[in-house]
């Protein structure tokens, strides 16, 4: 029964945080069981009020994940604490992360550690810098390092390597973009669990504005994408130095 | 307590059967516990009898690892079954599955999943083509398929993409052992748990004869097969194709 409900990470979610600004990319493949494969968006972005916006992505439990979804926006029609009324983003981070144990609560009898889910909870609050948050199903947060300033969620391991060669923070958003999409096409290639069509989302520091695109796995720019990618890694394998003969087994 | 033992995959080890021959990597580095770092060999060549030939590689629980590669070498002592007796390649596979279930056998109690070894064993019987085989905890076993004749054990998912974009059976040897090295430094460079020296062993089909050699961290060699790696993987990034306007986020 667990199973079935998909315990297993399907699901790759990243978030950069550069100088420029904020970038993010999730695939829409889930899972509830091999009988029910399909895509769900994983990437949300919200404008709760003037000033501040968030983007959301999540991985985990898919039952889990609409819930906090519907409780966000649910409290932000009420009194309470809401992203409407969060502070600081931390704080926001925080909020995501006991709406997440609340829902877990409601069905972790039946279901155990299979109902948790881990969040990326990104964005700007006037006043303060933009900054991306993983916030664990325990609750609490984790922020980017300086040093490696992004964030994985989900099947994290296949498309890190190449993150963490190329991403820093003076790396400009068009580069980023296509970092981003490298690791998740190699992500994809490895794990059946990983899929197109892949959302994006771009936020300039300070603009409150977040701009998405989603990238179908029709698209000619995915295939010509892949294919530079696929062909230089093949190259640089061929330009590796020969083995020397005193390494070399004889 | 189990978590002292190191039930964290704490390993990287790969074979490929090409056409050639076999090819076998594993790096060295080994924990029980984070006060307990250390490097262990984790290949093991072993010759029992005229006409057959084995490597073993492992990952999983160090103690059950050692246990294993001890009772191994008390069978070929012995007049039971044993690497000198077994009539099939399978059927060492099998055999090092029953070793490896009766040492956890007697651990489990205290230890459970923690104390749990997968092996990679390959080499020849003659009469038989080379193979290699993924030893499970329970003792069953798979081949390498024929599409993607490669097996990997421990933390196999970093360098999982470049071996499925380059390794076919038709490669030779040599650039076999360039994909297998920066499939292994990409994954230590992911993962602090995965480190050298590297150990490769290389066998020729139907030679009976397997040529090892160590890689060790102050190898030249290795600092420039880094750097070039790096390099143009870098380089490979800034060639992939800009994206387009209409997938521009604006």
């Amino acid at each position: 029964m667990v199973d079935t409900q998909g315990a297993e990470p399907m699901t790759y979610c990243l978030a950069l945080r550069l100088d420029e600004g904020l970038f993010f990319m999730s695939d829409t493949r889930t899972n509830a069981g091999v009988d029910n494969v399909s895509t769900f968006r994983k990437l949300h972005v919200t404008k709760p009020a003037e000033g501040r916006v968030f983007v959301l992505q999540s991985a985990g439990n898919l039952a889990t994940t609409h819930e906090v979804l519907d409780r966000l926006e649910g409290d932000l029609a009420g009194d309470g604490e809401s992203l409407a009324t969060v502070g600081r983003l931390f704080e926001a981070a925080l909020y995501v992360g006991r709406l997440s144990r609340e829902v877990v609560a409601t069905h972790e009898a039946r279901l155990g550690t299979a109902a948790t889910a881990t969040f990326i909870v990104g964005g700007q609050i006037a006043g303060e810098r933009p900054e991306i948050f993983l916030v664990y199903p325990e609750g609490n947060y984790i922020r980017a390092s300086d040093e490696l300033p992004f964030l994985q969620i989900g099947e994290a391991k296949y498309g890190k390597f190449l993150l963490e060669l190329a991403v820093r923070s003076n790396v400009d958003l068009a580069t980023a973009a296509k970092i981003a999409l490298s690791s998740m096409v190699s992500t994809a290639r490895a794990n059946v669990s990983v899929g197109p069509p892949y959302d994006a989302a771009v936020y300039l520091n300070g603009s409150f504005e977040v701009a998405e695109v989603r990238i179908d796995e029709s698209s000619p720019y995915l295939a010509q994408l892949r294919d530079v990618w696929y062909t230089h890694l093949l190259d640089a394998i061929h330009h590796l130095p020969a083995i020397p003969p005193e390494l070399s087994p004889s």
